[in-house]
């Protein structure tokens, strides 16, 4: 750690795959959707894919193809056109809206808790997310987590890795980029934030992607930190 | 209480006022900062100056004679016209930006977190204040006060009682106006909430302006629920 980073008054973390498990839940509330309608699914995969297009929905927002859409009405639409490429196209409003809502029910990662609570002691502690205000505001209620704010991508009609995204979080929380690290297990994410002058935390998430997911864990160089989750992040930050 | 509050899903609160007592603590400092400086000042007096001051600013960025400033900015400025006011011109810098920044230190009413804590159980708690994010989650850190969210007028770059900043708060919390209840201890905030289709929830607080302060505390017959402090509201929404 450079100890430079005593200048940190905030931490800004990234929530979905960094604080929430998002992948277990899906599975778990698919299975039991596919149980109860008697659909021969792979849900871990339905799981992944739901995930993956999420990326190229948030450039559609990004290159104006779409108007600014938030996290919710994107992930609709995404889950709209995975239930299509699954065959499940004749799935029900009701169930839809139903399977959509798991992003309100996400679980955090067993160390998230705990370690938000020491790192509250000694920083501001926000959620600096591309979910909506309602979603993160809801699913942070479920998850039982307690921040000092939360900064959606929404308040800036960018989506991160946009740089309008980390500067509206810097600007919003009142500091300079040099008093704010990003924490998350994306790598992306800390690189767009090191490129506005943040510190970074890369927080290692080896089963986001679920058992079968070896997501690449390499550390890269430029990140200040890189914590096994968020209690060793504590430590590290001397809490 | 009209039976139609079933509907209710979110809370949003007043922060300055009704959840904050913000006299006792200038009046402290103040008083602190006089004895030190040796300065022959009546604190409660400049106290109330320097609140009454705030309408007036934030009228001036609503008619445009001001650009966007946001509350600390704002407050910065009323102190400096009320300190020449009360004979302080040559207060330093460091003495200013210390009394400026009393506003961070400000306490909750004694009832505060108990009702909050029992009323987050049912409801979504949000802030919706004329305090910018920074202000706003550093007092709610320093008086131990934790929201679901916290929505600034920042946000909509607009100052209550203006429609924009409620409706910002319906939008970014994903709800219909008739969903969220306005819970404030100024009547003006509650009637533009009002207008806008919100339920409102009027706070008394006697203590407001001090053991002289003697504000109108009769309930306007418009107000949904009129409660003596936060307990008596929950109890009163059925938490």
């Amino acid at each position: 750690m450079n100890s430079g980073t005593t200048s940190i008054k905030a931490l800004t973390f990234d929530v979905f795959g960094t604080v929430l498990d998002w992948r277990t839940p899906i599975l778990r509330e698919g299975k039991q959707l596919g149980k109860t309608k008697g659909l021969a699914v792979d849900w871990g995969e339905l799981a992944d894919v739901w995930r993956k297009g999420y990326q190229p929905a948030m450039d559609r927002v990004r290159r104006g193809e779409l108007s600014w859409t938030n996290f919710d009405a994107l992930q609709r639409l995404i889950l709209d056109e995975v239930l299509s490429e699954f065959g499940l196209a004749s799935l029900g409003e009701p169930e839809r809206d139903g399977l959509a809502q798991v992003w309100y029910r996400l679980r955090a990662w067993p160390d998230v808790k705990g370690g938000l609570r020491r790192l509250r002691r000694k920083f501001v502690v926000a959620a600096l997310s591309n979910g909506n205000m309602r979603m993160l505001t809801g699913v942070s209620k479920h998850a039982g987590l307690s921040w000092d704010c939360i900064l959606s991508a929404e308040l800036a009609k960018h989506y991160k890795p946009d740089r309008e995204v980390y500067q509206m979080g810097i600007n919003l929380l009142g500091l300079e980029a040099h008093e704010v690290m990003m924490v998350a297990a994306h790598k992306y994410d800390l690189h767009a934030a090191r490129a506005v002058g943040m510190w970074t935390a890369y927080v290692q998430r080896p089963l986001e992607f679920g058992r079968g997911g070896h997501p690449d864990l390499t550390p890269d160089p430029e990140f200040d930190i890189v914590a096994a989750d968020f209690k060793d992040l504590a430590t590290q930050l001397g809490v």
